[in-house]
């Protein structure tokens, strides 16, 4: 794949962040010229599937600054340095959901962006949801509120661009999915 | 929703760029405390999911320098200023791929991550593809090779993590759905 490679020239750190980093890297593409790639780096992050026993999706309402809106989506969280995935999802579904689940299994994983971000995103299924006396405490800058919703009704809020994210899009249609062969 | 919701008190501006434009928001939280949310502003994009008359997914290989690695995607590009974003998806697809697209229907929008970034993607699914004599030049940064594949054999790629985005995981699990909606 040789042929496609970009080679970085020079690279600049624009700015290091709490969750983010920024670069700006000059690159020798494959015909021999330059261009620059503006580059954001990120630890990270899971997101879980939680299906309950009658079959309804847990989901999480809260406020994404980045859009300035509120969006409705599946639980999920940032890596913490040197957490495994499987681990950062078990504590994510309990600090966001108050749920801890019986089985945890990796569906897939993706990158969200990457035409700008390295942001990989850990995709898990949860299943045998019990739910938790206490619950773990959420970070102190993250407020959200729960919802268990059926699939028809997940896809009514998709409708109306209350869901309206690509881990929770591809939520749907796992579980459309899933429907759909057991017939 | 006004509970959930995070007011800017103070709002920096760390890097305006080509593609993204970086800032750091010092917001007051539902509970009166504050916090800082670091933001990427994108200016969106399409993505389209091609099918020709045979069945088969039109995808494209490039490097990614965010990544470092080449991935195989489906095509995908920048919205320019003032684009529809069908406009855009037409001519994508036919810098990326020397194919106009009949059908073109837009199937969802989704934000990418909306934690951090308010990229937002527009899906189309595109059919009655018909190879164009002269294509339209890729833009003079961008080098791609073309495939024509199976799902099949596109899932294999998904498995060797050669194919590892969420917009084309998105683009895979929707043909599987259409494929068992058939039988």
């Amino acid at each position: 794949m040789d042929h496609l490679m970009e080679k970085t020239i020079h690279k600049e750190e624009i700015f290091k962040g709490k969750v983010i980093d920024v670069y700006v890297e000059d690159v020798e593409l494959p015909n021999g010229k330059t261009s620059k790639r503006e580059i954001v780096k990120h630890p990270g992050a899971v997101a879980i599937i939680p299906i309950t026993d009658e079959g309804k999706l847990v989901l999480v309402r809260q406020y994404r600054k980045a859009l300035e809106r509120v969006l409705v989506e599946i639980p999920a969280g940032k890596l913490e340095k040197n957490e495994e995935p499987a681990m950062t999802a078990r504590r994510e579904l309990e600090e966001e959901t108050g749920y801890a689940a019986q089985e945890l299994h990796h569906l897939l994983s993706f990158y969200t962006s990457p035409g700008f971000a390295d942001e990989i995103i850990h995709l898990y299924v949860a299943k045998g949801l019990k739910k938790l006396e206490s619950a773990a405490p959420l970070d102190d800058d993250e407020f959200v509120d729960l919802l268990e919703v059926t699939l028809e009704e997940a896809l009514a809020m998709l409708q109306k661009q209350e869901i309206y994210d690509a881990k929770t899009a591809y939520a749907l249609q796992y579980l459309q999915l899933q429907y759909a062969l057991q017939k």
